[in-house]
């Protein structure tokens, strides 16, 4: 039988990166994907998409309102910035930060983790192009699975240890794309813009898009994600 | 002006006592309470009593679906056991054990701390009489704080350092029975019971009905819960 495995699942270039490399590896993928007041659905249709063409083993998809606490770009409260460069982006926290949202994700992945007898959570976190994001770096995720191996009965009655796997942790965009085409990634499946139009158009101009672009533009790929500038 | 501070309230005996502690110290409260799918809405409706009581600053009761996972009979898994007597609830872990759940709440917290701008999170976990529950042992909450101190934007910026506040961890039912009637506290407000009847009647029989009757009992208190058996 496969080893179970928890998978966080956006529908972005990481993620789905991950996705393919865990599948890849013959883990049974257990894919989760939040509705958490984005400003748009189309993340969630394309992570359905994306689950569907692995064929993980289940795609659950939650629903959570950190529209409540406000404090991020993301869900509504400030404009997302455009046009900044890679130094202005690597530099500094950005608005597009959602108060504890890895905490969240992850404490739910573990509760699934914990409910399937699965030990194992894989996030596609990368420490290079956003050193500002606190949540996604290296002693964060040491954290929480220490916290993960104190909070549950599976690891006080021993049933297991569970792990926090990162394994994109130390990957730039380049070095993930160059993993994905390897595995033969469809990057037309995903979508990274912070601010896409109706139609899947991405803008061209905020953070997630400029990293996106250079990342496929250093690994001399060609990225079939339309963009409006 | 007061410090603010998040709070967890369920609307039971332990969290009600905490904001009845908390108010009086002079905080401004934000209270946080989580809609499940618990076996009942009576508990969210209690809390909203409560927190109008106590003239917190704001109530948010959030919506999260546990029963997707699954793995507890407090979300309808399995049944709530009924009849055990005092050293049977101490020992192991019940079956109302909801996996993550108290991870899952102060992440939660923890978000809505960190867009207000407050620093500590108060929640009534008590180790006591429940040894068995993993997430209410000190040593889990020290963890989450030091999560806590990773993950958000506040802690790197060090705009102020996070504390998960437990003031009942070594307090059994009978001490925060003492504690809230020193403060006041109307326990006709709170519900306990996982298993309640319709009308708020509580069936006497669970393990939370236990542990409340025998902390009455041992305070020397009358308890207003109207119990079925």
């Amino acid at each position: 039988m496969p080893r179970s495995c928890v998978l966080l699942l956006s529908g972005g270039l990481d993620s789905t990166t991950l996705l393919a490399h865990v599948t890849q590896q013959g883990y049974a993928v257990n894919a989760l994907t939040f509705r958490y007041g984005q400003r748009h659905e189309m993340e969630i249709e394309r992570a359905r998409r994306i689950a569907e063409h692995y064929a993980v083993a289940r795609h659950v998809v939650t629903e959570i309102d950190l529209r409540l606490f406000g404090g991020s770009a993301l869900t509504g409260d400030e404009a997302v910035p455009k046009g900044r460069g890679a130094a202005a982006i690597a530099q500094g926290i950005p608005v597009t930060y959602v108060p504890a949202r890895n905490t969240i994700f992850l404490s739910f992945a573990l509760a699934w983790a914990e409910a399937l007898g699965a030990f194992e959570i894989f996030i596609g976190v990368n420490a290079l192009d956003y050193s500002g994001y606190p949540d996604c770096r290296p002693e964060y995720i040491r954290a929480f699975e220490a916290l993960a191996n104190l909070a549950t009965r599976a690891a006080v009655e021993r049933a297991g240890r569970f792990a926090i796997r990162a394994p994109l942790m130390d990957f730039g965009k380049r070095q993930i794309i160059e993993l994905g085409r390897s595995l033969g990634v469809d990057y037309g499946m995903t979508l990274s813009c912070y601010d896409p139009a109706l139609d899947g158009t991405a803008c061209g101009a905020c953070d997630a898009c400029a990293l996106r672009r250079r990342g496929f533009s250093e690994a001399g790929a060609v990225d079939p994600q339309v963009y409006a500038q």
